[in-house]
């Protein structure tokens, strides 16, 4: 994969929030020719030149969708994020590009979020801060999470990480993906997603985990609220173009569902008009939930060492399947859905 | 310990919110007379009949600190609760009067709240229920729990509850308790309450789950949150007098502990004009953590299975060493700290 012609440096063109050299970058320095931009009109030039492409800022990278095209002998691209869809444009698909992300870097920090959020509807916790700002007190019970149902929608890294966390809380945890199977360690019984049908009523909470892909795009929509419990929360840190947003907000009017927790939205920023923000019952984040202190230099390392690998020749880490538009899982049938 | 003389009906005396017979005590009532007070006068009056007195409201439980001297005949008292500070008097503790309550009930879902807590700091809830409430969309990077401490203060059924669910996220756990021990199967290290300042330091989460007794009282104070990291938070599920809530209050200022989450405290309900309410870094809840819907049938159900237990003369579940203030473990050395 690493062939150089005539010996020339690689060059490395590196998609940021500013031209200025990243620090952790180091390692490369001294191996290759590296190019910091900071605009689309900035990487279309570079692209020329480019062997390599490290898409370090998220909102710039739907950039290289267009962009792609200008390259000549770009070899690969590493994107420093997880979520493919806003860079994986049908000619890239069908291109000799190889493309990485940075898939498992968030799993345990979105399980622990999602588990809060999961808690913090329990034990109303937007009742008590709200009750607190008023300086009332009033008692209420509240409910328990062991013995509920959790219903985690995607069953790659992510979707096992938020099994795992609530089957520690003693919650019954089902899963749905591409393939049914009963022998998950950590979602244990897995429906296809085309049956989800049959076991939306079960759930208390319905966790969406998945990638977004064309066969993805609004899977949650008036059909899938009609099937879940009046009880019910749903919980969504996928990507927002997962869900009608009408349909849930209609659901969630007509009390047709009891709440959700939105981290992803179809529009983001949400804008300020939006009904989302007021809806009683909902809890509005703004993509957030994986992004822990720490995260842009676990990237950044995970990206010097893929470029290591890349160098010496070896196999890449979480290379994407850039027709299903994520990474398969190792496990046989351990696919999310999609 | 059921002997009743001359083959009467024995008279049991429940005091609760009202004088209306409880649903859930029908088991009982072809065994025995049931006189139902609401009233501190109403309570007097009955306990020169009562063999059997079962406290059911909280509230209105004190009563009993005074009352109990018009007993002639009573034999047990049991609590619909588990708290002791209020029910055990001196002259209670010295008399032959049995005293039982509900521990275990409320174990779990006090561990449930207070993981919910301790994911309320780490992903900063209340900054994003405010911004929401404000429509604002604002990205804030957010802390992990797994890799940090939690020190739990109290080993007994509820802190090692708090123990499993830290330790089921990756938290590094440690316990204080009376005894310092290395074994336990929930809080692994134990360290004495009276060497607590040296593990202090080393804790994210400071868990106080501790009965009041006269050596537990005012235990956390200016001392001890000198010792607590400047992003600490300290959290209190026991009671409001283990903690000296003006210390509290200048440590918070000043900055030299990060924030506190107070389910009980010193006046409740807090009064309305508390500097608690709006200190920022502050979550107040209304004593409420372990109170789960369906917890009134739950210890109903307790005190029937400790009555029949009575009736046939076997041992009662949870009596309360009256010297200690609390149940001590069954497990040796395994008691809560005092």
């Amino acid at each position: 994969m690493t062939q150089i012609e005539d010996g020339r440096r690689p060059v490395v063109v590196v998609l940021g929030v500013d031209r200025v050299p990243l620090p952790g970058l180091e390692p490369l320095a001294d191996q290759v020719s590296l190019r910091f931009v900071a605009s689309v009109p900035e990487l279309e030039d570079a692209l020329a030149e480019a062997d390599v492409v490290f898409l370090n800022d998220n909102f710039r990278s739907p950039a290289l969708r267009h962009a792609w095209a200008r390259a000549r002998r770009l070899q690969w691209v590493h994107l420093a994020a997880v979520g493919l869809d806003t860079v994986l444009s049908d000619g890239l698909a069908q291109s000799d590009i190889v493309l990485t992300n940075s898939r498992g870097q968030f799993d345990e920090p979105i399980a622990e979020y999602v588990l809060g959020l999961m808690l913090a509807f329990a034990k109303d916790f937007p009742t008590t801060f709200d009750l607190q700002h008023r300086h009332v007190w009033q008692h209420r019970d509240t409910e328990n999470l062991a013995g509920k149902t959790a219903l985690v929608v995607g069953a790659g890294g992510l979707g096992r990480a938020i099994g795992r966390v609530a089957r520690a809380m003693g919650m019954r945890v089902m899963g749905a993906a591409r393939t049914a199977r009963t022998d998950d360690p950590d979602l244990v019984r897995i429906v296809a997603v085309a049956e989800i049908e049959t076991v939306l009523p079960e759930a208390d909470y319905v966790v969406v985990a998945l990638p977004l892909t064309p066969d993805t795009r609004d899977m949650f929509g008036a059909r899938a609220f009609a099937h879940m419990k009046p009880t019910a929360r749903f919980i969504n840190v996928g990507r927002g173009q997962l869900v009608d947003e009408a349909a849930l907000i209609d659901a969630l009017r007509s009390g047709r569902i009891a709440g959700a927790a939105l981290d992803v939205f179809a529009e983001e920023p949400v804008p300020a008009d939006h009904p989302l923000w007021d809806l009683p019952g909902v809890i509005v984040s703004p993509h957030m939930s994986g992004d822990f202190f720490g995260w842009a230099p676990a990237l950044l390392e995970l990206f010097v060492e893929n470029f290591q690998r890349w160098r010496q020749g070896q196999p890449l880490l979480n290379v994407v399947d850039k027709q299903l538009g994520y990474i398969p899982s190792q496990a046989a049938g351990a696919e999310p859905a999609s």
